[in-house]
């Protein structure tokens, strides 16, 4: 198994990033990511029930079919809290796309992230889509990757490629996000490509599976997003034979899950304003959700994370915010551990003593430059 | 009735403040509030898991009786996570104010604030209860206001006065915390006295009623202490008759509501590092619990909080939060305004759309300042 730190499409994909003017800094603001054959795609979305137009228009089009071509995403305006006017701007942004590469309506996926509240430029992305699709290529991945970003200071990317009886695949993935979420300028948004062969419903297993120990242990904030999609594509341009299970999905899930958590790991060490990065693991719970409520928790208590900030070694803080989240709790069995605060990664060990669960959580300090960023008017 | 916009204890009550040491900073840290005659009194505690040794004691002391006569309070140290020790520490403190003040252990409330997880300084207060008792007296309110303060920038106080068949009765209280809570430096205590005549049972029913619409209503930081109490006596000083039901309660019954949402708006107002004064309004609710939890959550959401500071108009990040607390939702009759943000007091009012249910809840901005100050090492 080999890993790049780059993005490096699988067979059969394509991609491109143009400036089309949504975002006034003149920087890349659309990306499509394209693929030669149709794919499988298996996407997840937030559980906001504010959910933006792109969303609703990708769920109606999955539940007709999981089979997709294209993705198109703009970053610069979320198409969120739009009414009628966001969802029919999202079907015209895919009739256009389809039009101009050829395909069905049916196979295209629309993405959004940026302010809330505004209706989308249309007039832009009419203009940028030729362009869009004129550019498409392998390298095109290189200008789509900056093209989903909004705060975010660097871009994530990650390939992973192994073999399956002799044939190489690839799973590639790219992010933005640097807000856990954030219903204004940082909603995560992360797309994987693969070449491998896999059937709609495995695929979406696999991908539940792998969203479970990445993107659903992340938290910056604790705010949950309109916008947030993960969407993978399969489109067996490898060659290699179908997975179903035993060996080959094993291999898939862990590329995969690989993938996903690298790219977590990155949107959280890109958080807004985060100087720590910071791994809370929680340990002796009755089970994982019982576990996890208590990490998330720590995760998201800004008392801890000023006080990781400060590297000030507040242990109280980490056992207020467990014996505040409202799980059973022996608070003479408890157990908190912190490691050193002046590293760049601060270790959190926390042990309930009710039982043998363990969760793991991901989460970056809170500071002065996380308010200068949203304090901002934009 | 008058309203009184400082503390001026109710018959029968005497007060006493001094610096015992327990405060690196030589400022006032021991508390005493006195009633001269055997009162009813009746608390509320934090429901957080994690519960300081004071509160372990005093709940213990009023399962027993609700008669109590005392209350000490110290700054600077909370006596929390301090296991057997601790409440060891609470117990003594208690014998000792007894002994002091003739009265028995059984009558003595004890309340703590302060770090958490370092052991109280026992010789500092032992060498400090007889100062206390010997300066009690009716001004002494003055500095016992004053001594049960941490991070604070002001004292808490008011008083309400009214008439019951020509008696006039008094209600004062005081208190501290400048987060909601915290762990820290910042929990919430509230004391308030009165000199009406009434049973335990109906002075436990008003204060839950009174608590309910006050400090159960606020949040600075989303945090919940492990310290959290309100110790509300009555003494029948006053020589009013028993308060029972109908008028005599319902005028009782607003004066302490008063009361306590005075102080619980003060202990806003003077939220660590706050600028902005927020007073968030859900209407259209199924049931008053959703419309809380709605208001709740937009009251702990970092980016709404951090968007006040900034003076930046957002609604998308107001929607986002309630669409992810979790209640049912139709995004479409969801209505959301802003006031003016270049104002100390800053109004949000937000429409469900689903009943008819309105729920009140108050907060502060998320501030450069907020950290600075949970971010210091102690």
């Amino acid at each position: 198994m080999e890993i790049f730190k780059k993005a490096i499409l699988p067979k059969g994909f394509l991609a491109a990033g143009v400036a089309s003017g949504i975002k006034r800094s003149g920087k890349p603001d659309l990306a499509l990511f394209f693929s030669e054959v149709p794919a499988q795609a298996a996407c997840l979305f937030t559980s906001n029930k504010i959910q933006a137009a792109p969303l609703i228009f990708c769920k109606a089009s999955l539940k007709k079919s999981p089979v997709h071509q294209a993705i198109i995403v703009n970053s610069g305006n979320a198409n969120c809290f739009t009414g009628k006017k966001g969802l029919a701007d999202a079907e015209e942004t895919a009739v256009l796309l389809a039009a101009q590469t050829g395909i069905s309506k049916a196979g295209v996926l629309v993405a959004s992230t940026g302010i809330i509240g505004r209706p989308l430029p249309m007039e832009k992305i009419r203009a940028g889509i030729p362009l869009l699709v004129s550019g498409l290529s392998t390298e095109g991945i290189t200008r789509a990757k900056t093209a989903i970003l909004t705060t975010d200071k660097v871009s994530k990317e990650i390939t992973v490629r192994y073999k399956q009886a002799g044939k190489t695949i690839t799973v590639c993935g790219v992010a933005k996000g640097s807000g856990m979420i954030a219903p204004d300028l940082a909603t995560m948004l992360s797309f994987v490509f693969t070449d491998a062969f896999i059937a709609g419903y495995i695929l979406r297993k696999a991908v539940r599976a792998a969203a479970e120990s990445s993107f659903n242990c992340i938290s910056i904030d604790g705010c949950m997003s309109t916008n947030d999609t993960l969407a993978v594509m399969a489109n067996g341009e490898a060659l290699a034979s179908r997975i179903v299970s035993g060996r080959d999905y094993d291999a898939f899930l862990w590329a995969l899950s690989y993938v996903c958590r690298h790219l977590a790991i990155s949107l959280v060490k890109d958080g807004e304003g985060a100087s720590k990065f910071i791994r809370i693991k929680v340990g002796g719970g009755k089970n994982y959700a019982q576990a996890k409520k208590a990490a998330l928790a720590v995760a998201n208590s800004n008392l801890f994370k000023t006080a990781v900030y400060g590297e000030n070694p507040n242990f109280g803080r980490i056992a207020a915010a467990v014996g505040g989240c409202g799980i059973e709790l022996n608070p003479e069995k408890l157990k908190v551990k912190l490691g050193p605060l002046h590293q760049k990664e601060v270790l959190v060990d926390v042990e309930l003593g009710a039982g043998k669960a363990t969760a793991v959580v991901y989460t970056s300090d809170l500071t002065p430059e996380y308010i200068k960023i949203n304090a901002e008017y934009n």
